[in-house]
């Protein structure tokens, strides 16, 4: 009995991995506004995963802007930034790796304190690249107050949300008959005023 | 006991659905040739489902026309096509829905017979819209040549193939730097030699 309820978890956990990625796929063929969408990807990944915090940043002119989060401050999308010789996630975007790191991640001397974020006592970061034709135009970050073991399911869960928030954001680009690639601006020049920095 | 074997049957078909989805989604952000892909991802598909038959068609200037195949008879790519008034798939086409005929698909009135294609035998129908941007571009057929209940996890499915075939081709376009919409031809332009119709 005891293996059946354990199977009956694993299961109820897999499919709410498959529930979410199609949900997400379903983002990919409306056309919608974009800011929306990606608040809407950052909220189902985090609840999900039970995360404390989901930070979704995208390549501005020269660096990673915050686009999306989880229960964001007031004034921190379109605010945040950081350069891509910075921090855990700079280093995402620059080797175009996942990053998993479960516990203490704030001891890890690529980290990078901003202060005045919340997310910089918490212990457990788990980050992917936001990847478009093989190039890095964002990061999305993971993370949980306490320790957490990331499973081999949860980074692969999150290698896919990446390449798909690429492909939303790419629609996007698409739709508006836009040129530029200044991903940052193209998310959030569709926030709704309330939000807008 | 019966129960645990049970559950571990559907756990593994389950953990294949998110498997198969998460290596689409792995060709989304590939710079790759767009036929190839598209070849891979009707392969895969087929083999999932244990289908008999897998036909991918893309809208080309008025019509849609045949891009990738399980097992496709030589010179079947490119040549075979279909009015969008035409046959079940042009139902799909035009009706934007999923369309599941669990068996005898070729009395169904809307059916249309090419005489050439084995495929007009079988028996179970499953076919979902290629979509972008809100717009159908395309339509992904699943044939079982015997009948074959079709389950919402199979429908669910092939809906997100449907989306993420839409998002592959657009990700193709624009790095052609396209502006054409002859989804088609964006297709067949990247064909093996050995295959060009």
């Amino acid at each position: 009995m005891a293996k059946a309820r354990e199977l009956e978890l694993q299961l109820h956990r897999v499919e709410e991995q498959l529930h979410l990625i199609q949900r997400i796929a379903r983002q990919l063929v409306r056309t919608g506004v974009l800011s929306d969408s990606l608040q809407r990807i950052v909220t189902m990944v985090s609840d999900l995963m039970q995360a404390d915090s989901c930070l979704l940043y995208l390549l501005g002119d020269d660096d990673l802007m915050l686009v999306a989060a989880k229960d964001p401050r007031p004034g921190a999308i379109g605010n945040v930034r950081l350069r891509l010789s910075e921090g855990l996630t700079g280093w995402v975007a620059r080797e175009r790796r996942l990053l998993a790191i479960s516990q203490e991640a704030y001891n890890d001397t690529r980290f990078k304190f901003f202060r005045d974020l919340p997310e910089d006592t918490f212990e457990a970061f788990l980050s992917a690249p936001v990847i478009v034709a093989g190039r890095v135009i964002g990061v999305i970050n993971l993370q949980h107050r306490r320790p957490h073991a990331h499973t081999g399911d949860e980074m692969e869960m999150l290698t896919t949300v990446g390449e798909l928030i690429g492909c939303r954001v790419t629609m996007a680009r698409l739709e508006l008959g836009l040129e530029q690639i200044n991903y940052a601006e193209l998310a959030l020049r569709t926030l709704p005023a309330e939000q807008a920095p």
